[in-house]
Parts: structure tokens; C-alpha cells; sequence
């Protein structure tokens, strides 16, 4: 089962938007047993388009394009759907019902020429119903190849996927399972680990692949295998993963695919214990990494953001003369920063930040990339100092991740 | 001057990582006058790659490969670059150093035989040196054709390309510039859009291209042209803006490619005023947004995170009693937190958001997806109800635009 997917858009090829939708659509193809063999960007013009879906046929069992599908003069999708697949526009009556009575109930008025045109689709083509826009998604075939057009916007084409596509593919694709299992090093480069695992990996089974993708301070492996028994699949990735050297382990933070900030949330979870967060350069980071999933509310006590040194006194409660004798980007401060934050949410843990993320310096004379993280534990506190370079991103990103790196081992401790 | 980027790794495909490295590149290559024609995404097997740069050959002007070149085994480019170039690889003394002064300073012995691999390169390669990193680049050329091999690191990759790609490319091409220019619209629909702008587009030169994208509540309109006048070009775009016609005018927000909150932050910075913020079912996102550009201080106060409702009342400052009449969730409780906000922070204006974002229920019995934002100003308080559906991150969103598009309305009355 091949796949492949098409991104329609000068925006992305031009780099004024990223492509999310292509990353979406792979992870989902992958779970639903697909081998996506490319993601290709082209341009809104009708012989690029024809000759992407022509170097498919017959080599991918499904195609999913996405974009060109608006009321706009920009968007070809369907006229070049007609000419590759000899067809005509036809209008579609349910279609046609739908962006009435939903564009009439926004704009209360009778809808346009150009809006009646969304419920045109090409004569042969199955209509994938959008309950939620109003263009239309399509499924054509040639030659053993399914060839399906969604619209660019990612709320509508997810939609769609979901509603229509997969109960589709549920019904006439089968029988092959991805399975992949991610183990998230710290604190080890990549070369050492592939140092560590090259017995291993010279051991592996052949249908079983490995992959080292490094960011930043982590390491991700990634083991993959695809067939077309899912439970002997998962014992043999699974008896794998039991044999990687044991000088590995202590930097194995997790078998999973999540990043720090749930790694460091299920620590809390598993404890009951709770956090809070007194930021400055960090300017609420930590706070929203904290608050994104649901049901953060039993581990997540709150946050004050305080950018300026007068707030810091005011509301989080720091002493004025701890900042008149250490300034306020200091180890005292960020020490008192995390107990008033751990203190005022009666929260079991604080992380508190005080630095200059640059570029330029601020309200103390520190260095631009100097960052100071305080750390309130039940049992103590401290803090430490980083100098984390430029540019402001990388400074607060750095920071961010110093400080789940040490609020970690105390949860640890515990 | 036409270019592809070529992306190379199965976390792609798979849909683990979005791939940000094309988005970087494109935008890059289109300021430095190229017209990207493709952006492909590939597995790491050899033939895929070779199948890639075949394609190309003689095609393009530049083409740009990401990914592949770590130490590890899933890692072929070099490989294929030699068998695709009829080359082989050499050591190259230079980048031996680097590679060796790098990684010894960090792990303070000496460097395997693993890491020695990296400063291998084709022999006939142009080497992109890597001051941040041990994987290098490489150019190498074949039938008019440039290929460049980057690691797939970001900021890697990114360095390579601004301190040696940029000024390769401004030495070698030349002479073509890509111009465009975006109008951000609110609060009109692509289809009624399009049909006030009809006669307009209807008349413009045929060099200039128009493109519609939409996105909840927006639609960015972008005019774009390419030519060797850069100049003119520029003159030709602002002539065709001036002709736009006036009914349109009232729902354009900016004559540039920037978001609401930056849009909003400009009429602070203009008017010299600052804001500050009291969020609970939005966490902090507001406050992350305030702070993101450089300078923020100027104009950003800070903020509070209340998420319990204890510590609306304790931090923030709300009284009990009105959380007690009218629930937590309230337009009076809205209000009073902006308020508090505003006189804690010291700032001229205050957004304030509580809520239930969901999945299930918090400290109040509203439903889900209802959000109150209260807005204080210097010479108001006042709240409004949103109903926002689900799923979470679509209610947190839609919130962030209310209230953008509440404050913004209230500076811009001043």
C-alpha cells in the first residue's frame, strides 16, 4: 500500500506558510498502514499538477492532494481533475444544498454565482462531503490508483479525512500494519550512542529499521517495521527494545514519542504533586507548555509572568533589597522568585527564570544570553546560572530546557 | 534561476516531524531571486535520492538537499552523492580539525572513528563548512545544475546556508528578483472578497499573479511579480494596491505579511502604550504572544496565570464575593480580572480570559467552549461571552482572536 501526497500552493513554495497539512496526512496515512513514498510541493499551475498526478498512476495504490479548491481564480484543482480524467463538471445537488443553506445563514443573503460554483464536481467522482466548508472534497480513479483532492485549509481537509476518507480506506484498503516504537535519549550525542548500539544494531532483523534523529541535547531512535500481523510485529520491536545495551539505559528518558515537558508532567502525575512558575525571560513558556493538555488543572497551579523588575516586588512578593544588592538578574533573585511562586500557588514545585534573552540588555547590566533559573522544591531551594549565547530564540528555548532538566531530578528525588 | 529542495528522511514521511528546513529554505531562495518549482520529500534509500537529483539534472539551477548526513548508518547522501557524481570520498584536513577540536573541548577525549567519517567529503565537492556543527556541506555540479547536501539539523542547516551558500549564490547568480506583497483582510469572506475585487484583478497586468488565502476569520490576499528591475517592480505591485477599490478598504488590517498580535502591537508602540494580562483557560498564550519580538518590555507589562480559582482571588486579586454570586466563570469575574490586571500591572490596557476550554468540565458548570474575555482601558471595563465549540485548542484559539480583535478596536478608538 504506497502513497503519496501533493501540496498544491505557491504560499509554501514561496515559504510564506509551513506545511502542516502534508505532516498530518503522513502520520495518518502511516497508522491506517500506508508507506507514504513522497510529499511533493508544486505550484497552482494545471501542467504541474497534471504531471504530478501523472508520474502516480499505477505506481501508488492512493494520491491525497490538498489545495487549489477555493472560489477563487487562483484555484484550478477541479479543472485540471477534469482534464486528466476526461470528464466534465457537473453540479452536484447535495453540494449545492449545503453551501446555501450554510453561507446564507452566515451572510444572510442569497449566495453568489462564484459560491455556487464549489458545488460543481467532475461527473465520475465519488463527493467526499465537507460538513464544515464549503468546498468539497473528491475521490477519482485510474488505473488501480485512488486519486483524492481535498481542500488547503487544515480544519476543512481534516475534517474531511476523518468523516469520509477513512471510513473509506477502512473499507477498500487492508492488511498492512506500520509500527514504530521511539526511545527519547538525553544527555548523550549521537555518535556515542551509535557507539554504544552498533552491536546491536548489527544484530537487528532486517525487517526491523532503526533511525537516529538528534535535535538539541536528545536523541530520538526510532524503531520500524511494517507486515501484516500487528501483534507479532509489536513482540518483535518490543524484544528488541529489551535488548539494547544496558550502558544506554540511564539516558533512556522515555519508550515513547513525547517531549520533555510530558515527560516531566507524568513524573508529577504519578506523584500528585503540582507545579507553578514565576517567568521573566521565559515570559509564560513554561506556563503554556504546562497548560496545553487536557485535564492540566490537577498538576498545573498557575503562573505570573513578571517582565518588569517593579512587578516582580509588587506581585510576586520579592524583596526589593534582594534586588537593590544582587541586581535583579541574580542567584538570590530567581531563588526568591521560585519560593514567593511556589509560596503563592501553594504549589509543590516552582521554576522561576530571570536572565536577558537579548537582543539588547535590559534592565540589569548582565550580559545579553545570561539566564538565571530558580528551582523551589518541598525540601529546597536554588538556583543556577546559564550563559546561553544569542539569538533571543535559542536563548529561551535553552533556557526552557535547563530548567526541565532540573526540575526533573528533584521531582526524581522524591 | 529555478530551484528544488529536497528532503530526505523517513520522520517526514511518517509524519513525526513537520519539516520546517523546506519552509526556511523556500523562503530564503525566493528573496534571493529564485522561483522554487518543487519541494520533495524522500525516503533515505539510495535509489529514491538518486531517482531525486536525476530528476533535476539540467532542469534546475539549484537544488538544495536537506538530511542524511549524521554518523550514523541511516545516513547514505554522501553515499549516493559519490555514486550519482562518479566520485569518492577524501578526508578532507580542514574540517578534521573542526570536528576534532569540537568534540574533544566537549567530551574531553579523543574522537572516535565514527566522528573522523564526518570529515570525509566527495573529492570534486566545493566543502560548506559547518561552524556549529561536525556534519559539513557540500556543492558539487553537473549539466549547469548546483546541488548542495545540508545536514538536517535546523540550525545547522541554517548556518551553513547564511554564512556560506548566501554568498556563494550572490557571486555566481544573479540578476532576478522575486517581489510580492501581502494585504491582511478581517471580517470578510474569500468568495465576497473575491467578488468586490473581480474587475480590479480582471484588470491587472498580466505579470503581476494574485493569490487568496484564507484562514478563519482572515484572508490574505498576495501579489506577486518577478523581473530584473527590482525597482520597478516594486512600483508596478504598490501601483496595482492603490487601485484597489474602497469598499474593500474597511477590512484591511496591514499592507504587510504579519499577524494580529503584531498588527495590534504596532497601534501600542504607535500610541506608546502598554498592556498586561489575567488568563485562565488561555494560559499564557496571550502574554507569549506580547513577548515574542525583541523589545516587548516596551509595551508588554506581564502577566498572571490564575488556573484555580483560589488564585484569582489571592493573586489576581478578585473578590470572593463576586465569584461567589455569579460563578467563576462570568462576565463580572471577566471583568474584574482585567481590571485587577490593569491596576496591578500598571499598564493601559488589560485582556482577561476565563473559561472552559475542555474536554470536561473545571471549577464551573457552564458548558464547554464558553469563554468570557473582559477588556479593561483606560476609560472602560467590559466583558463578552463567546460560545466556541471544541475541540480545546480550537476554543483557546478562537479566543486569542476575539480578544485581539476586542483590544484592537478599543486602542484604535483613542
Amino acid at each position: 500500500m504506497h502513497a503519496s501526497i501533493v501540496t498544491i500552493g505557491d504560499e509554501i513554495l514561496i515559504g510564506q506558510i509551513i506545511d502542516t497539512n502534508s505532516a498530518y496526512l503522513a502520520k495518518e496515512l502511516d497508522k491506517l498502514g500506508f508507506q507514504v513514498d513522497e510529499i511533493l510541493t508544486i505550484s497552482d499551475k494545471s501542467e504541474e499538477i497534471k504531471k504530478a498526478l501523472a508520474n502516480c498512476v499505477g505506481k501508488r495504490d492512493l494520491v491525497i492532494l490538498t489545495g487549489g479548491l477555493g472560489p477563487t481564480k487562483d484555484d484550478v484543482t477541479k479543472k485540471v481533475f477534469c482534464e486528466f480524467f476526461d470528464d466534465v463538471l457537473v453540479e452536484n445537488s447535495k453540494v449545492l444544498e449545503h453551501v446555501t443553506v450554510l453561507l446564507e445563514s452566515i451572510f444572510k443573503k442569497p449566495i453568489s454565482d462564484i459560491n455556487k460554483q464549489q458545488a460543481l464536481v467532475p461527473s465520475t467522482s465519488t463527493v467526499l462531503f465537507n460538513t464544515v466548508g464549503t468546498a468539497p472534497g473528491m475521490l477519482m480513479q485510474k488505473e488501480n490508483t485512488t486519486f483524492v483532492s481535498f481542500p488547503g485549509v487544515p480544519f476543512e481537509m481534516k475534517t474531511i479525512f476523518e468523516e469520509e476518507l477513512v471510513p473509506y480506506i477502512k473499507k477498500h484498503f487492508q492488511g498492512v500494519f506500520n509500527v514504530h516504537k521511539t526511545i527519547i535519549t538525553y544527555g548523550i550525542g549521537e555518535s556515542l550512542l551509535a557507539e554504544y548500539l552498533a552491536e546491536w544494531e548489527d544484530r537487528m532483523p532486517p525487517n526491523i529499521k532503526l533511525a537516529y534523529l538528534p535535535s538539541p541535547g536528545k536523541v530520538r531512535l526510532r524503531l520500524s517495521t511494517r507486515g501484516s500481523d500487528r501483534e507479532l510485529l509489536l513482540k518483535e520491536i518490543d524484544n528488541q527494545v529489551s535488548l539494547i545495551p544496558e550502558k544506554v539505559l540511564p539516558y533512556i528518558r522515555a519508550y515513547e514519542d513525547i517531549d520533555f515537558p510530558e515527560i516531566v508532567i507524568k513524573e508529577l502525575q504519578n506523584r500528585n504533586k503540582t507545579i507553578s512558575f514565576a517567568e521573566s525571560c521565559t515570559g509564560g513558556r513554561f506556563a503554556v507548555l504546562f497548560n496545553a493538555l487536557p485535564g492540566s488543572s490537577a498538576y498545573f497551579k498557575g503562573g505570573i509572568i513578571c517582565y518588569a523588575t517593579e512587578s516582580k516586588v509588587s506581585i510576586l512578593g520579592v524583596n526589593p533589597e534582594t534586588i537593590q544588592q544582587h541586581s535583579v538578574v541574580s542567584e538570590e533573585v530567581a531563588m526568591e522568585m521560585a519560593l514567593q511562586s511556589r509560596l503563592k500557588f501553594k504549589s509543590d514545585y516552582a521554576i522561576a527564570t530571570t536572565g536577558n534573552a537579548g537582543p539588547s540588555k535590559g534592565d540589569s547590566d548582565v550580559e545579553v544570553g545570561t539566564v538565571y533559573i530558580g528551582i523551589a522544591t518541598p525540601s529546597r531551594i536554588f538556583a543556577k546560572k546559564y550563559e546561553l549565547g544569542q539569538p533571543r530564540e535559542k536563548v529561551i528555548n535553552s533556557a526552557i530546557a535547563k530548567g526541565l532538566e532540573l526540575i526533573y531530578n528533584e521531582i526524581l528525588k522524591k
